[in-house]
């Protein structure tokens, strides 16, 4: 099978841990009924965003959030990419993501790996880093429809991570994320067609919902975009589900049309796939 | 100095060779006329652009088109890239930019590195290695303003090319390209933004004026983009000069801003420079 409905939930995340994932939940089921195979969550979806609110919200893994997250993805039957919660663990925080398989088993968690450092005067000031700490693996999982590569937000602004994602056989790149007010309209779409063109794959990106009251305002603006550029799905800044067909063929279509992947003069630069230990 | 005036020259090329020359020099002189300091034509510049034409225009470098440039650079005072040629030597053809100093000199030669191999069913197919052979080196230049890196039209397409130039200090890069009516909608303006947000650079795209009656219909749209991804300066797609002014300073700001040049991580990815024989 190499076609399958993607869900995104644009949740609206709020000061209760425990309505948040309430809320994802049910909005998981939602998805499912609708025909979702593999459903997307925000970044931070149990937790206000902001370096003073992960502590306080931060679990281990399992946890309780996780656990209900496993026990959503069997009740509906989907492969869930989690968003992110922060993750306590032998007292460092980390900004992660859980994946569960449609058995509700956990098989995949990744660790943010590029911080959400940014001084944009007058505009924008974050520093992740000031409580976080950055995950050191790559991180992809199996489907029966395709092989997916998941990013946390800033991780989108990195080319290479994409094109090891890619080389590495994904056909499409999830990335939960809360861009801002600043960047989201600047660069939110850019960054991500951008990865999509150049890689030849689909990308989405799932944001929270905008809540004008909170420290740290989200953009919204949950998208699919296909392996030619194009924005396939997107929504504005309210809370929702954007839904799109994913047809892993038409990615192989796109990589046969315009054969970039075939084309790369390895004899001038090279992609080296660290921990993995080659080139690629 | 880290400001100046950047010229793109969206030439119409016709049949004639001497004409498009003459044609090329006459822009160049008003560019340098209204303050421009670097100068750029477009891909093919002197001969109609299909498999056809370039046996029949290619010349030798030097030759009496560049030998045209070269006075041209130094009765204006210019940088100039000059757009490309089809180039001969030893029985070969190249697809060749040549890039002179307000003195007339040489100072760089591109040969495209990845040539435009492309079949969109129904759309456009096209296969430049039909005829022409592929170049085998990086181009970049120095100027009192910046350092720049060259690359012609389907070069763009590859990120890898970009970075590379980036981390070797280019803050601008320059595409002579003519893209055509199905991927210049499609990725011309999508291509530049991107790898001018990846890599924090300013970007410049200069294609041929479009001709309708060609076998071969270029987009035009002759374009420069920002450090932050935004078009600073565009055009339809008659004949016309696209100014635009360049502040390295600027994406040293972005760079400050955004400091992802500084958060790779090269434990888990690393972009390795083989010409240069090293890792960067």
């Amino acid at each position: 099978m190499t076609e399958f409905k993607l869900a995104l939930i644009q949740l609206a995340v709020g000061a209760s841990k425990v309505e948040n994932v309430k809320n994802a939940v049910k909005f998981i089921k939602e998805a499912a009924g609708n025909g979702a195979k593999l459903v997307a969550l925000p970044e931070c979806f149990n937790s206000p965003y902001g370096t003073n609110y992960f502590g306080e919200y931060a679990e281990s893994i399992p946890g309780p959030s996780t656990d209900s997250l496993s026990q959503a993805a069997k009740d509906n039957q989907v492969f869930l990419v989690g968003g992110s919660i922060p993750e306590s663990e032998n007292g460092k925080l980390y900004n992660t993501s859980t994946i569960f398989n449609p058995q509700g088993e956990l098989i995949g968690k990744h660790r943010k790996v590029h911080l959400f450092d940014i001084d944009v005067p007058g505009k924008i000031r974050f520093q992740e880093s000031e409580v976080l700490t950055a995950g050191n693996t790559l991180t992809m999982f199996n489907t029966p429809f395709c092989k997916v590569g998941v990013g946390i937000c800033y991780d989108i602004r990195f080319a290479e991570l994409a094109q090891i994602y890619t080389r590495r056989g994904c056909n499409l790149l999830i990335y939960p994320g809360a861009f801002n007010m600043t960047t989201g309209p600047a660069h939110w779409e850019l960054l991500q067609r951008g990865r999509a063109l150049d890689n030849q794959v689909y990308v989405a990106t799932v944001s929270p919902a905008r809540d004008e009251k909170a420290s740290y305002v989200a953009w919204g603006h949950s998208t699919v975009v296909n392996p030619w550029g194009e924005v396939i799905s997107t929504t504005e800044h309210q809370e929702t589900i954007v839904y799109s067909d994913i047809d892993v063929e038409y990615a192989k279509q796109v990589r046969s049309m315009v054969p970039i992947s075939t084309q790369r003069r390895d004899d001038l630069y090279k992609l080296q796939d660290v921990t993995k230990g080659n080139n690629s």
